[in-house]
Order: structure tokens, then C-alpha cells, then sequence
């Protein structure tokens, strides 16, 4: 692709560097910003930079959080001895958004996956663990996408605290196997977590 | 959709004005900026700014150009008495990349479209038409998209400059029609310049 400004180029070449985006989208999108008023392109420029530069993740659950603890943890309301443990923050906002759930998370950023080099060591798991030692949790749901991944995310987790005086349970298989948590519809994914069952029964489905 | 976090809910807003980026595509791109390198939003959002900030076009053709005068308004090699009227800077890149055109171009910036209260006097139509009361130009290729828009626009450029003595005509409808031109791949696109009929001939087809 020949670009007759530098300016253009560099946009183009920085907006296709986004998953999904094409140099041909990249083009079309930065097009639409120089035909809007000015104003549009530098409130994006500026929440894309300032996000990356302050964003904060909750120092408990590892949510992304403006504050050191989120508003979850810090919610008097909120089940402290109940953790949905997740791979994603958009998996805590798929749960928030079914009003099903009371207690608090742990966001891993991610699930175990060798293909991805992605190991353990990768996610939050040790400061999971920390927070099962430290005896405040009384049962820990296991809200991964039902994929290979998730399976041996949840089944490593569970060997670190099986020992620990911890209920462990995973969500109900109403989320079709293989899909990911996030696209599931509110009322299925709100059902599963009211469904929860013990995880030990979980692996001999 | 609830964010946990106001940096988080902005920088989604802002990317979902984009076209054809839904709030859930916006939060997945936003999500894998924050995983990356801080230089990687850094740089998006530097070049973003500085796009629109100091964006230029052509005094001439009104390409895109980060000089007063784009390269190809100043090349001594191409043919200024032969102007390609296009709709878009896309339309020039994609022409460009067939290397066959040696002449200049005129970017109107848009079709004559009412159904999109898109007018004659939102174009740079004046402006190609006094280029061509100028007396430097000895034809026109008009090489809008082969839509009702495109042709509407032609019909509407070549009332205004029909008494002057300058030759029109359209790129040979080699491109399907109804179609985007900048959709065309290079033979066919390159070979419908090469293949340019009378514009007066075109409006009996
Ligand atoms: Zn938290
Ligand atoms: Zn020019």
C-alpha cells in the first residue's frame, strides 16, 4: 500500500498493528477520523493512552480497578468467603451483568495453554493460592470456558488446593463445551453458576 | 455494559464510535492494547493525535499530502493535462498501484448523494472546475464507482464543464456494477483506465 503522507501512513500502519484489523480497515477507520471534527480522533488518542498509562488492577482479585481494591472486593454487600475464580475481566463483567452472583473473583488473565506458551507461572494463580491459605475462603467456582484450557487451568488450581479446608466447584455445563464465556446469553450463564456442582463430580462427566 | 473502571469505560466508548466497532469489539481491542507493551497505545494514540492534527491536502487535487503540493502534483513526469476525477484517496491508492496512469488526479471527497444530504457544494467540484476553466487541462477521466451516486456526480461535473474544451470520459465499466472501486482488483482496474470510453458514449449504455 503507497500512502502519500507520512501522517496517514503511520496511523494506518499503528491502528492494523490491533487484532483484526486489516491495513485496508485500518485505512477506512482513519479515513472516518479526518473526516470528523478534530475533537473525536484526540478523545480517542487520549483515553488509548491514558488508560494504558494508569490503568490499576485490584491488588485482591486482579480486576482492572481505578482504585487499589476494586469496587467488588470493597462492597460490604459482597460474600467474601465465596471466590469465582475467571480467566478474563470480561468474563467478571459477563457475571456482574446476571445479578447472579454475590461473592467475589479472581481474575488469572488468561488460562494454562502450552500451544500459546502460556504456563502457569503466566497467570495469577500463586496469589489464588495465597488467598485460599490464608483460610478467609470457604469455596472457590471454577468459572472457565469449558475448553481443553479451561479444564487444565481448574484441574491445575485444584491439585495446589486440594489439601486446603475449600469447597471447589465449576460452573454447570449449560454453556455448550468448547464455546467461549463470554458469549453465552445472561440467563444460561446466570443458571450455570446457581447450578455449580462439586468439581470432583465435574471430572467424571 | 458495567466497567470496573472509568479509564477502562472511556477509551471502549471512545473506540466504539469507530465504524463497524461494536462495544464488545472495542473492549477486546482495548483489552489486548492493555496486555501489550505501553509503547504499542503509545504510539496508536501519538499517531492518532498527530494525523488529524496536522493533516494536509493537496491545493491542487486535494489528495492527502503532508506538503502544500502532494509528490504526485509535483512528479515532472506525469502528464498534467490529464485528470483522473475520483472520489476518495483510497481510489487514488488503488489507481496508483496499477501503474497505469501517468496523470493527475482530482479528489472530490465524497458522491453527490441527497439520500445522505450530500450535495454538489460539500465536494471539491467548484474546484475542479476551475482547474479546468483554467485552460491546463485537456481531459477528464471521471472514475467514481459505477453506482447511481458515481454517475449522478459525473453527469452533475460534466453540465458545469461541458462548454469548455477539455475530452471526457469514464473508466470502461469493466468493474461489475453497483460495485466499490476501490474493491476492484488491479488488472481489471488498470485495464478500464487503459479502456476509457467518451463520457457522452457511456451515458448511452
Ligand atoms: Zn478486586
Ligand atoms: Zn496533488
Amino acid at each position: 500500500m503507497e500512502f502519500s503522507s507520512k501522517l496517514l501512513e503511520n496511523a494506518v500502519n499503528e491502528m492494523s498493528q490491533l487484532p483484526g484489523i486489516g491495513k485496508r480497515t485500518a485505512l477506512r477507520l482513519v479515513l472516518h477520523l479526518l473526516r470528523q471534527p478534530k475533537e473525536q480522533s484526540f478523545l480517542l488518542a487520549g483515553a488509548l493512552q491514558k488508560v494504558r498509562e494508569e490503568i490499576n488492577f485490584c491488588k485482591s482479585c486482579h480486576n482492572i480497578s481505578d482504585q487499589e481494591l476494586c469496587e467488588i472486593c470493597t462492597n460490604p454487600m459482597r460474600k467474601k468467603e465465596l471466590i469465582c475464580v475467571v480467566e478474563d475481566i470480561r468474563d467478571v463483567m459477563a457475571i456482574e451483568s446476571t445479578g447472579s452472583f454475590k461473592g467475589l473473583y479472581h481474575v488469572l488473565g488468561g488460562k494454562i495453554s502450552p500451544m500459546d506458551g502460556i504456563g502457569p507461572q503466566d497467570l495469577n494463580i500463586e496469589a489464588l493460592v495465597e488467598r485460599v491459605k490464608s483460610g478467609a475462603i470457604k469455596e472457590l467456582i471454577f468459572a472457565m470456558s469449558p475448553t481443553m484450557e479451561g479444564d487444565t487451568t481448574n484441574f491445575y488450581i485444584f491439585k495446589q488446593i486440594q489439601d486446603f479446608d475449600v469447597t471447589t466447584s465449576t460452573i454447570a455445563r449449560g454453556i455448550a463445551a468448547g464455546n467461549e464465556l463470554e458469549y453465552a446469553d445472561e440467563v444460561t450463564l446466570g443458571r450455570s453458576i446457581i447450578d455449580r456442582v462439586p468439581f470432583e463430580a465435574s471430572l467424571k462427566l
